[in-house]
């Protein structure tokens, strides 16, 4: 289950509440999430003592973003073991929550296996639990450092295209601290444009239908400081065709082996957009977003979301708990089918570069994304 | 003053309420509006004794849409002559309600000429007004008659382009019944094709951020017993990439005299994802929406609209008069700002067709355009 408190807002200043952390209050341990689906109107915390309330967080975007989501599914499966739930079925029910993102698989597969390794080497529930908490921390630990990486990485390599900074950058969902440990991916290298003084502009589309750039991109980069400025996501063709788009960043839920992308519905579009204004369209995540095993684009599963996203209005300031389907404001005529995939994929040949917290990658070939992530996994190892 | 009569929403068919009636209650003429803003959750009357009443529902966009416009304009000027007020400053008032869309001005100063001249040969106030009248019902048969032939004309058209029918319909914003007399424009193309039996899908695009896909398109699609799916806009990408459609048909605020077309905000990106997609991209306009004297896109005048439309959501039920700005709920922080153009302008090389009531024009060139004009106003003057 899952109980809300309440922190009131902060003015301004990196976000007040971390988007996840683990805690060990005397009632038994507990994952503690930023709820995201009521920010920016709220700040409230979601405490989950087992994993279907962790499973519910993830299905309604309270906990989202690909990092995010593998950490979370790390610490939800050591949150199964130290409250003495089956890890498998945990780790089952964790891994199918949203079908995506790849990092979620990820991340609970890591804790299960140490958890079992521990068992198999003959600890007590206690110490496999201890050893599967160990591995959610340790990821994320790895997490913030491939963000702080990625966003040394993305910064050099915007240098590189256009030297003398005054960078004009758009994005698109949300990619920053709300998505992982530490700053994030796509913005998190926005951020690092931003401290070395050489952001101009970030363009955020609104990213309909759930508004994570509106909601939770302008928080950040308002909390920042970055000049930032919204527009529906239609408008971004416009502001290509004024010239007034550097760069376009954006993060990723999966990368094929040979270069898809997997991210937030409308990223497509954009790298379209970007393509025809000859406009670099990067795209910044870690490693662990990398996925070998699905050859291409078209072998990525892409989740189909309820069509009431979409024909319904839902204010953010609704807590996600009462906001059944049908509670939203209707603005399309009752009865309206809405196609609501909630991933576009981009191949290969229209991705600029991948940045990674291993390296950046460009030209987008499949051959170079196994290297990097081989590069990854030895540092990882070491 | 407007005032407002609810009339209940009816089941199904075509619009219970038409867009826009001259009517002459015993307390003087009134211009009689279904105000849009307030579709799909209630079809009510908006009734306009003057023309302050009817720039303040043309600027809320309680009317709208390119033809209906400059029928709405000399309706307008017809109105001001009937009640006696000065009919060059209310002709000059609604001219500029709204920048955009040629149309407005064209009715306008086709009632305020018949107005002049019917003045100029001796007529009184009465005999003036009532040409201002006659004028405004011609122009409004006239845009019913170019509904209808726009319709044959692109059915045809379709017909070529991909023989057999079971076509799939892209479109965005609404161009349907409520945006013209008839039928409208690109939407009556595709209500054409359905009532053909040809008609196999209408992809409608929602349109942020003031959806009147969603609202108005799904309305009109819903009514007619149309095939239809809503999407947010940025899934048009996805559709695409499935190839999902056959062909785009949107219509035109304003055609320049190079066959530029500004049309509602994201008109444009689907322009370019039509183009890398090998896809048709049609714009289906009346020739009164073809500016001659505008020579291209660059020097077409976009409207920008408050940044409030996009950074707080107004519900379709909430009467217009009391949706002050802040009156929304708030889907952005407080305090960003929003880039808001209401129309972007795609350039002629784009667009595969401009089908209007004389004919197809494809490739679009200037000079085709002229004289498709040309055409059009022998027809209107024979």
């Amino acid at each position: 289950m899952a109980d809300q408190d309440a922190v009131p807002p902060v003015a301004g200043g990196p976000p007040a509440v971390p988007s996840l952390r683990w805690d060990e209050p005397p009632e038994g341990p507990v994952l503690v999430l930023l709820d995201q689906t009521r920010l920016p109107a709220e700040e409230v915390e979601l405490v989950c003592t087992d994993v279907p309330a962790l499973v519910q967080a993830i299905r309604t975007l309270a906990v989202r973003g690909a990092p995010l989501l593998g950490i979370a599914g790390a610490y939800g499966v050591a949150l199964a073991a130290a409250r003495g739930y089956d890890v498998d079925e945990s780790a089952e029910l964790l891994a199918h929550a949203r079908p995506t993102a790849v990092n979620l698989g990820y991340g609970v597969r890591r804790a299960a296996r140490a958890y079992r390794d521990a068992v198999k080497e003959g600890a007590d529930q206690k110490q496999a639990a201890a050893a599967a908490l160990a591995e959610a921390r340790a990821l994320h630990q790895e997490e913030s450092e491939a963000s702080a990486r990625m966003a040394e990485h993305g910064l050099a390599l915007l240098g590189e295209l256009q030297p003398g900074g005054g960078h004009r950058i758009l994005t698109h969902c949300n990619t920053g601290a709300l998505v992982s440990a530490g700053d994030g991916t796509a913005l998190a290298v926005a951020r690092a444009v931003h401290r070395a003084g050489e952001l101009r502009r970030l363009w955020v589309g609104e990213t309909r239908p759930l508004l994570q750039g509106a909601r939770l991109t302008a928080y950040e980069a308002a909390r920042s400081g970055m000049a930032y400025t919204l527009l529906i996501d239609n408008a971004a063709g416009s502001v290509f065709a004024a010239g007034e788009v550097d760069v376009v960043l954006i993060g990723a839920d999966r990368i094929a082996a040979d270069g898809s992308v997997a991210n937030k519905v409308g990223s497509y579009p954009l790298a379209v957009l970007a393509r025809y204004h000859h406009v670099p369209f990067i795209v910044v995540a870690p490693t662990t977003t990398v996925d070998l095993e699905t050859p291409d684009g078209a072998s990525i599963e892409v989740e189909q979301r309820p069509g009431h996203e979409v024909t319904e209005f839902v204010a953010p300031s609704v807590p996600v708990a009462g906001a059944e389907p049908g509670a939203g404001m209707p603005v399309a005529p009752l009865g309206t089918q809405a196609y609501n995939p909630a991933f576009d994929v981009t191949p290969p040949d229209l991705v600029t570069a991948i940045v990674t917290e291993s390296g950046v990658l460009s030209p987008v070939k499949g051959a170079g994304l196994a290297e990097l992530c081989a590069r990854s996994r030895q540092v990882t190892i070491s």
